[in-house]
Formats: structure tokens, sequence, C-alpha cells
């Protein structure tokens, strides 16, 4: 990633980092280790990488205090308590430059008289503003969002191109959805036709409720409620192509990685991690940080705290131990055979 | 979920119930018993939620006859033979009174002059309407809906925000896709490049052909066949970020949860249920009436009528049945090597 | 598949074909044997095939060249090295019918006045094209896609309908992006806020990198770098709703089957394949060449060539052999606690 052109100095005084080495030396690029070159600014957190280092083209690198690290002529140290820390300081600098932030109704954006929009937020081109809508300061619609009618979006949240809000979706603060989020389809609720053949459709008549800080990751879905609300608890991050059933409770502070599947009206406490492709089945429950390993399939609730993984999930020590016997499997059912051998000749 | 104020009398004469308590208690919101307060209706479909009703703030419940329930003071309790289904009748009647049938095309809708198009249909804001396609009485397509050339849609079915339908796919009458479905993409299919190095794509010219009363979820993907076409049958309920490869066979009445991916050519009967994040790959057939379980993996044919679980799937009792050893592995890996140590004392 | 009527004579001059029988049939379908009828067309490749021949009502067959077939009166048999490869080659034809080059930017596309686009692009309704894009000549943008700025698409690529392109993403010449894909959404990094509670977010601030004649699947994700490119391989062909994570580095040529997910920087090599619903966690390394089986879940790094199965995935020979065992637990069960009694009662 090109960066604008800052000097050693001046990345020193952004990141409060002691400096070690020349205080002029431009950097354009930051890059790993291995594929440095003139000019790019790389990151030392442990010794592993210090030893990296050694052969290294980088012109500079962000290093963790306590990390022994051999200069090298010519290239700047610059030493902060925590690299990764100083990193993210870092990029949000850069972020910042990238990020435009847009004021305004773009002149294709179709917008129903009874929507309040604040006079600072952005509604971009191709979007569709429904009846009775509230929009707060900052918020960023990107081009074509589609919000339905009497939703809500609170302040300096970003939606991202596709994203689709149906009816009565509320958004916290400082959220970021990302490219085509489906926010608010029905629940999936069909129950036996009387008369024996095929499905009846149970109407979803609730809505989703989505705390603030929530990122949304790219394609995800979460339905809403039958009645009452699908909620998403403050600051609960969700990676892309995940499914959220109708009427769950997700707690604040959560980690759901890609792929991830909740089923109707399961509720996970504050602080839960679900790694990818993790399964959890209708009316469940997943104490407070607790994790899930990914690929585990739930079939019971998990205690508050405790790690499981596994299909179906058990406790992790217990699922590894499990595993670890699966893996000889071949070996003991030789064994056996050989001992049910040896008993029909001993007897 | 805020209803239009019902009183107690008008819901039980819409719901055909047996009133006991008062009958001028209006009711303006449905919610469960835990979370009830006053002015809420609720659901006893079982002695459970008998008890729970006892400590809940709930003005009035309906209750399935046979179910026995405590009266409270100031509460009204509606009688009906079946409070589930009662439920989806009255959450029909919100759900009507949620719903506007929209008419007319919308200016910034672009329609080849082609398509034909029902008077009482709707082409919402930015929709992008192909040559040749035809569209039924009564269709909805809300906002920014794409159909391709040579579509047909039929009666009153309704296409949210985000819908892509690739050329030439056919759906029938009261379907309901759900945002950001995509129908009729390319098929999955390359063959290794004769040259050695590379693939050469399989053209699909093919297409999708969706019955009557089918339900699509949010973001789920339908591949058009090579040639020929892939089939939905009537009455089939897909749930979100399901993916349905090219010249599957689906039939009808079947339940597809979340995350499902089903292979090329694969055929499914009449009423299968696949749980969530099922896969079946290429060409394998699911009998009619057939279900798998959630997480199932299937490698071979599953007959009608049975129930197979797990990876590689397997009938469900058998599957259960060495699932419950797995569990118990380590012992029975002590065992063995205890086993092992006295025979080898013994002789 | 309804064909531009052709005759069994043209057909066996486009395919380069021997033909047997009647050179003025006029073929208007391709089908499978059994649900061919007069006028359709068949392929056998193999002998299983030529018997489903003598019970098909089929018209005519493309025929491998060494596979026996019976000709039945009236009908023709076109003779090929390999029917396979001559019905893709069909297929391109009608394929080739079907689509429509188009040239210009639609009135409703919105687009930036510092973007460059080839004067034979073209740029369908209601797309979004933003600062500093570089759109080569022959790119089809069908209908509402959005551009990020400082985008660069390569010449004769496709991108269908709810395309989405974050800023700065790289993409070769023909490639094929389907309906509702996701590029350059904010990989999904955070880590624990110094607070002790919440998360901060990882700013992402790199970019997709894709190669020449690549595929992607409907609703499929591919995040950008942290710092640095997440990169696509030349050729390689991805299914639909696949995740691919921040800085992963994919090789040419690879096939990733759909639902599968891939964790931030993890790298595969050449001519990898990716069974349906694979799950690789971040900072893994699959060798070139090397194929993991639908549903596994790799937890370390897969050698060149190799070929991998199961939850955790080992070699496929030894995952067979541990999951034939687990087939027969109970049995193993009952032996061990037979043996158990049975010593018991020697000693």
């Amino acid at each position: 990633m090109t960066l604008p052109s800052l000097t050693t100095g001046q990345i020193a005084e952004l990141v409060n980092a002691d400096l070690q080495g020349r205080d002029d030396v431009v950097i354009v690029r930051l890059s790993g280790l291995h594929e440095a070159v003139a000019g790019d600014l790389c990151f030392i957190r442990s010794s592993e990488f210090a030893d990296q280092w050694k052969n290294s083209n980088a012109s500079a690198a962000l290093v963790t205090r306590d990390v022994e690290v051999t200069p090298r002529p010519d290239t700047t140290l610059l030493i902060v308590d925590d690299a990764d820390r100083a990193m993210i300081m870092l990029l949000d600098r850069v972020a910042a430059t990238q990020t435009k932030i847009q004021v305004g109704v773009h002149p294709t954006a179709i917008v129903d008289p009874s929507a309040v929009i604040a006079p600072d937020a952005y509604i971009g081109p191709h979007c569709v503003i429904g009846a009775s809508v509230t929009i707060a300061a900052r918020v960023q619609l990107l081009s074509r969002v589609c919000v339905g009618n009497e939703c809500t979006i609170g302040e300096a949240t970003i939606l991202h191109p596709g994203v689709v809000l149906y009816d009565r979706t509320v958004i916290g603060e400082r959220c970021l959805l990302h490219g085509n989020v489906v926010i608010g389809a029905d629940g999936f609720g069909f129950r036996p036709d009387p008369s024996g053949t095929g499905l009846i459709k149970v109407p979803h008549i609730g809505h989703v409720d989505i705390g603030d800080d929530v990122e949304i990751g790219a394609g995800s879905c979460v339905d809403r409620g039958k009645f009452g609300a699908t909620t998403i608890g403050t600051g609960t991050k969700i990676d892309n192509l995940v499914q959220i059933g109708h009427n769950c409770a997700i707690g604040a502070h959560c980690v759901i990685c890609g792929h991830t599947g909740i089923g109707g009206s399961t509720t996970l406490g504050d602080g839960v991690t679900l790694g990818g492709k993790v399964g959890l089945p209708d009316n469940l429950t997943v104490g407070a940080g607790a994790t899930l390993g990914g690929g585990s399939l739930a079939h019971e609730d998990i205690p508050p705290g405790e790690v499981w993984i596994g299909v179906p999930a058990q406790r992790a020590r217990d699922a590894m131990a499990c595993h670890a016997v699966f893996r000889k499997l071949p070996q003991l059912s030789r064994t056996v055979k050989k001992l049910a051998k040896q008993l029909e000749n001993t007897s």
C-alpha cells in the first residue's frame, strides 16, 4: 500500500516512538519483512521477526520495545511499547486520508418526502429511501443502498453499495455494513399445511435492532423477528456471508467469523467468539465469553467462558482427546483383532 | 412488534376464539411470556408456557384448547384449537396491513420496449427489465431488481431489492425472492485444457425454472443449466445463502435451510428436508420425503423417507451409535491398552 | 435449451465430425438421452451412454470415436475425437449467439469525470464509476455495477449486475464476475481494546488484485489486504458464495468450489483444488497442485500435490482408513467389552 510520503521522523512523532537512526528517511509503503524494498516500513513484534529483519531490505521498522533488534546501516528503528498498536495508529492515519466524507442527497437518489435526513448526512447515487425513515448526522449511504420504510440509522454509520434494509430496521451509531448486506428479510418459518401437502408461511412482522459500533461483513444476512426484534449488541463484529436467524439475541462485543450460521431464537451472551463456519441450531444459548471453534456444530447450550469444538461440539479438551484416538483408529482396530486372536489361542 | 390496536374481543372474532375474561382489553403488541408487559398478547401451546403465564405481565394469551391455564385477574384468555395456527392468522392480518401493494412503472426504471408488463404490476425505482420479458399481474419488483432478457415472472410474485435474474429465468406465481438473490448465473463447469495448463469453461446456455409458491432467502444463488433447466418445484422453501448448482432438479414442497450447498445435476424428490450447512455433491439423488440433518455431507444417494446425518452422512440411527462411541474413544483406547497388558501378563 | 436451428450437416462441419446417417435432420435442442425427443441432439462419451441411446428418442448424437454405438433408423451419429470437447464447441457457438456485446455509457450511469473509459467499453444502466477509474476496451459492466475510486478493469472483462468493487481494486483481462460479487471489503481484523472491553478495528488500507481469465461466482466475496494486496492468480475459477480473506495469495489455475472460506493471509499454490465448503484458517499454506476434499477443515499446511480430506483434514488414505473404523465403532466397542469379559473369566 502506497502511503502519503512521511519521513521516519514524522512517523516517530505520529506513533510516539523512540527513534534510533536517521529521521529523514522517506517512507512510501508498509510491507512485510520478506518482500520489503527500500522506502518500506515493517513491523517487528517478536524475536522471529527480528531475525527476518537481518536480511530484509526495508528502510525502517516499528519495533516492540522488549524485542532485541540488530540495527542495520542507513535504516531506522522506531521503538514503541506495542508495534501492533502503533501499526493500527499508522493505518488509521492512512485510512483517514483514503476516506472522503460526503454530504447531501445525490440527484439520482429516490427519497420519500416523509424521510428525515440530517443536513450533513450523505445519500449517494441510486439510493432508495422509504417513508418515515430517520437518518442521523454524518451517515454515509454510498451508492444504491435501499432503506425500507420506518428505518432509523444512527450517527456516522456507513452503509456500502448494495445494502438492503427491510422495513423498520434500527441501526445504531458508527456502524459499518459492507457491500450487499441484507438486514430484515423474513425469518425462515413454516408449518405443515393441515391439508397434509405443503407448508404454510409464518409471517414475520418484527424487525432487526442493531446496536452501536457494529460491523457486518459483505453479503451477510440478519433476518427480522417473527414479532419482536432480532438484536445485535453494541460492538459486535460479524464477518462475510454470515446468516443470523429471526429473533436471535446476539450480545455485545461478540466476534462472528465467516460463513457462520445461527438458527432462529438463539441467544449469544456478551463477548462470545464464533469461528468460521460454525453452525448453531434454533433456540440455543451460548454463555457470555464462550468460544466455539471453526467448523463446530453445537447441539446443546454452551456454558459461559468455555471453549467448545467439534461436530457435535464438546469441550475442547474432550474433543481433542477423542480426535487424538480417532486418528489412530486403524491401529486400535488392529490391536483389538490381535487381542481377540491371542485370547482365542489362550483359552 | 407494535400492532394496529385491537381489542381482545376483536382478536377473538378474528381467530375464532372462545373468550375467557374481558373483551375490551386493548392489545398493542405480540410478545414472549417472559418479556411481556401490559398491553401484550402471548401464546400458550403447552403446559410449559402455561407455567410461565403465572408470572407474566401479559394482558392476554392465545391458548391451545387442551392446555390448562390458570386465569389471572384482569387478563383475557382466548381459547383456540391450535394457538400456533391462530398466531399465524393474526400475524397474517398484521402483515397485510404492513404490505403496500403498488402499481405502475417507476420513472427511474429502465424497461426494454419489447417487455410485456401487466398494467397492475409494479416495477420499482432503478429496476432494469430486459428484452422480451413477461411480467404478470400484481407482480411486485421492489427497487433495483435486474431482470435479464426473455424472463417470465408469474402472478403476484414479489422480488425484493437487489435480486438479479439472468436471461431466460422462469418464475411461477406467488413466489417470494428476498434481497440480493441471484438466479441463473453460469454453472460451475470447467475441463482441463488439452494444452495441460489451465481450464476451459463449459458454457452454460440453459436456464432456471422455478415453480409456484417458492420462497428463496436473502443472498441465495441458483445456477442455470448447462443445457436444459435447473428446476425448483412448487412450494419449496429455501433459506438464506443457499447455493443450488446447475441442472439440479429440486422437488416440490422441499425445505432447504441456510448455507446448504447442492452440486450440479443433483436431484431432490418431493418433500425433502435439508438442515443448515448440508453439502450434497454432483449427480446424487435424495429420495422423496428424506431428511438430511444439519451439517451433513452426503456421499451417496439417500433413499426416500429416511433420515441421514453426519460426515459422511449415514442413517441417523447408525450415525448416532457411532458418535456415542466416538465420544468415549479415550476410555475405549485405555481399556484396550489395559487388556493388552493383562493379556501379556496372562500368557 | 432451444438452439438456433442447425442441421446435422451444419453441426458436423462446426465440430469437425464424421457424419453417419442423414445430414438434413434439423436439431432444435440439446438434451440428455433420457428426456430427449425428436429434434434433440445428445452426447455419448462412454458405453453406458451408448446403452441409453438404444431407447432414446433423440434425433442425433455426438459420439466419442472409440465408443461403439448401434445406429437407429432415421437418426444421425456425429463421430468426433472427444464428445465432451465437441459439446463445448457447440455450446460456445450457441452462447455466442446469446451474448450481445454492447458499447457506450448508459445515460443513467453516474461516471466521475476523472474516469477513463475505452470507447468500445459498455457501462450499463445505474452503474456508478468512481474517480480515477480505468476501464479497458470491450469491458461489459451490466446494470448497476459499483466501481470504487482508482479501480482498473482489464480488456473484455464482464461484471454482472450488483457487483461491488471497493476502491483500488485491480481486475485483469477476460474475467467474469457474477451477480452481487463483492471485491475489496475490509478484512476482518480486530484487536482487544486495551481498556479490557470491546475491540479495536485494524484498518485495512490495501486492495485486491485479480489476474486474467478469473471467474468468480455469484455472491462471493474477496476482502482487501491490511496493507499490500489480496491476490487471485490468472485462470483461477471461484464458485458461488465463497469467502476469501484479507492478504490471501491464491495461485493460478486454482478451482475453489461453493461455500469455501479462506482465512486471512493464507496462500494457495498454483493448480490447487478446493471442494465445496472447505475451511482454511489464517496463515496457512496449501502447496501447488494439492486437493482438499469437500467439507474439509485444514489445521496445518498441505504439501504440494497431495489429496487431503476430513475434519481436521489429513491425507485422504489415512482419513479413509480412520472413517472406515469409525463406521464400525459400535461393533469395535462391543468386541472390546466381550474381550474384557472373556479375560476376566480367564484370569
